[in-house]
């Protein structure tokens, strides 16, 4: 197999080994083997050519922040929009709960872990962060007091993650604290 | 080897192997090889029979553990005492900077992570519980309005254990500005 001539041409050859390359990670991934994937093991279950992929992503680290990032944004790019910052940042919440403790999602975020150290920013976060600029700039149009989108990252996010990565209790209901703590941090210090 | 007979006795026998079997974690950690740590790898290293090591620890996620409470604790079981809560959260959260961002400790907690299928609860966050709670049961003495231990917990314990393990920035500004938005979340309601 020799490189791909046009590796950006949509839906062709670039697109087949990019679907195949995930799949391949997905799977590995699912069969539980978070310690330390490699270009060449995701090479021949993709069945592509390890130079192929080397190519296209460098580095495994590289190729697993990407299948990440894709993965962790899958259930759609648009948060909810309930009306209020209180309703959308609880089921935001309560939706990425649902998603990373499936054991599947959370083998994959412990191979983040295993693989951060070479890479530097992660743009999970940033996707996060997108979302949640989003749910608050509509609840500052509506005249809502609103925490900052740091701030939800660093008290809403931050802690589920943490508590699913160390395996800590993680449900819902402590989805729901987080974002009452977060709502209470943003309330206008001396307004009487 | 014979596995020991007395294996309470203080300073004696049990006290070396125990000495031998943390100095074989903490080197092999320290020479970045946080992947999959196994009791044999130890057990050589530290040069003590394998089957004393399973019969005092039963695997290496309990060793593992016990391992990195002994490490996160080490730097004294007394949180600061400044005078306000303020003064000794901003203090203790830059003593945990500094402690989980230097490459050996960091390699120890995304280890953890790596061995955390199979645990269950997690004593180091105890010991930080612990340590949160006679931080502001002092403050709550001097009529200081206080948020709880598990406010301190999931929003300044957990974002900066989630910056380090994914490698994000982690410094003591960020620990300061975590610091800030807990005791945002004390600010007494209604009170005006």
């Amino acid at each position: 197999m020799s490189p791909a001539k046009h590796p950006q041409r949509p839906g062709g050859r670039s697109a087949r080994v990019r679907d195949a390359v995930y799949t391949a990670v997905g799977q590995l991934m699912g069969e539980g083997r978070p310690d330390r994937l490699t270009i060449p093991m995701v090479a021949q279950r993709a069945e592509v050519n390890p130079t192929s992929v080397y190519r296209r992503w460098g580095d495994i680290d590289t190729l697993l922040e990407e299948v990440s990032v894709a993965a962790l944004t899958r259930e759609g790019d648009e948060p909810p929009d309930t009306g209020s910052i209180s309703g959308d940042l609880t089921q935001w919440a309560q939706i990425i709960v649902d998603d990373i403790t499936r054991p599947q999602r959370t083998r994959y975020l412990r191979a983040m872990v295993s693989a951060r150290e070479a890479v530097e920013s992660c743009p999970c976060w940033e996707q996060r962060r997108g979302q949640a600029k989003d749910m608050l700039a509509r609840g500052i149009e509506r005249g809502e007091v609103a925490p900052t989108e740091h701030q939800v990252l660093d008290h809403v996010i931050a802690p589920l993650y943490h508590h699913v990565v160390f395996g800590l209790p993680t449900d819902r209901a402590y989805a729901e604290r987080l974002v009452g703590d977060v709502l209470a941090m943003a309330r206008p210090a001396d307004k009487a």
